[in-house]
């Protein structure tokens, strides 16, 4: 069975939205990617750190879904990664009112055994020193290596983000920080100076405006679905990451043309995640949701001009 | 042969870019609708007034791109709108230096009569009641009416846009506009209140990050195609329009299926618009240009999933 290693954040997030505000519930990058690449009934390990005062009952939650979590490593006497934040009303800006970064300070991931030969690796967005430790683990070169990242190491570990980027293939990232990387504000520009750092493809996030993906000259585009109410965006870029390297490992093919097919699935799976509070709605999501709105995003985006 | 009748402004324009800046130049809403419909080889006919100071060589550039301007007023002691802008630096945002209406002011569009049965009528942004007015000058109920508006007049005339809504087919508006117009956030939601109003099909108008075309519950997307230059705006909406417009004339289809071909059509023409100052690329666009680019459209927001 194909496997995707997956390295990144399993956290507290406590929300406000217009529509409400939570108390700590799961959050945590590496948490939305396995809960997205689990829809693809692949092996999928999740590489993170959490505290004593993780509870339990989220990580059987993990494994009933099959994501496995011997690499999430648990520090008895330590504090989980916390994160709070308070969107606007257009949900589309929002404050950060508590960063603790407790356990994560100190992350080594260490990958499982079982999954130094995963196919697909997903490199959630920490610091470049501590991604590039996941790929020297790795028993052989992976088929593809995602990478995604910030405009933070990019201020403050710029020099280890170039060494990372010279490893991986594809780099999945904000507009704005495509554009503070390559020094260009054209995003077709700015894809060009980012390939040259290394990455063959470029991911551009656009939030609600879609997702763009760069290759050689050759482009492709997958829109967000547009939603009557957007309830929580929280974690929809990971959900679209975690969807992308999904589709991938369960296909196992990482031409462009699939990679288009892979940039669908990641929209797919984000416009669920932000349908309710957290991950409640990716834990709750059926086969059968997602191919009714792989249909959706047909009707979006397919055309047939015939004119003469 | 198909007729487009298509009201609106013919001016003149100063545009200062980050890379340049111009005199007075061939700018209005007419103007670009009428250069995009004229790569369809259809009728067009442009009703719009401009001053004594308007040059006869702009007109004839127009009519030898098949474009009928026997509607366009020439008030021999009158002065030509002029409008003036400065784009900052991201291309996206721009600030009005000058708006002088002079002939405008008074503008009572009269249709011509060869283009009282026009199957197409593109009603330009222009006050509500002159929208209105050219509706009840044609000899019978055009196939489709397609409306532009603006905040302005939300603001200024809301009950006449509200009277001519309820005569039109597709109302064409950028995001903001529909948010006030409907008092809906959700673009979704908006689409939804628009209908109630009038129009079975609503055409948002998202700039670079696309167009969306709703109508009774389904949507079709059309992104820009990204550019590594942009170099000049103004016009692209218009051009937008106008290919919408002259694509639907041209097919004479004004089924929600061919509609989603229009707006890639206005898509793909406004992606020519923005390279150039002015009208100049829209006026040396050749029909093989235009098909190499829907090539590039159809690459950009095609895919193919063939998952068991």
């Amino acid at each position: 069975m194909s496997k995707l290693l997956a390295v990144g954040t399993v956290a507290f997030d406590a929300i406000e939205t217009p529509f409400g505000k939570t108390d700590k519930i799961l959050g945590g990058s590496g948490t939305f990617v396995g809960l997205a690449a689990s829809q693809f009934g692949i092996e999928t390990g999740v590489v993170s750190v959490v505290g004593g005062d993780f509870p339990e009952s989220y990580l059987s939650m993990m494994n009933d879904k099959g994501i496995n979590t011997d690499g999430v490593e648990v520090v008895k006497d330590g504090k989980t990664f916390f994160w709070s934040g308070r969107y606007h009303n257009d949900m589309n800006s929002r404050d950060t009112l508590v960063t603790e970064l407790n356990v994560l300070a100190d992350f080594n991931p260490v990958v499982p055994e079982a999954f130094k030969n995963a196919s697909i690796v997903m490199l959630g967005n920490l610091h470049p020193l501590v991604q590039l430790s996941v790929l020297e683990q790795m028993n052989e070169k992976p088929k593809l290596v995602i990478l995604d990242t910030m405009n933070f190491w990019m201020d403050s570990a710029l020099g280890d983000l170039h060494t990372v980027l010279k490893r991986i293939d594809v780099i999945t990232i904000n507009d704005e920080e495509a554009r503070q990387l390559s020094g260009e504000y054209s995003l077709v520009n700015a894809a060009k100076k980012i390939h040259e750092m290394g990455p063959k493809y470029v991911v551009i996030k656009k939030g609600e405006h879609g997702a763009l993906l760069f290759h050689n000259g050759k482009m492709f585009f997958a829109p967000a679905l547009p939603l009557a109410e957007v309830f929580d965006p929280t974690g929809a870029g990971d959900t679209f990451a975690g969807g992308f390297a999904g589709y991938l490992a369960k296909t196992e093919d990482v031409s462009f043309e699939n990679l288009k097919n892979a940039i669908i699935y990641g929209s797919n799976l984000a416009s669920f995640c932000v349908e309710k509070f957290g991950t409640q709605r990716m834990e709750e999501l059926t086969a059968d949701e997602v191919k009714h709105r792989l249909e959706a995003f047909k009707e979006l985006t397919q055309f047939d001009i015939r004119l003469s």
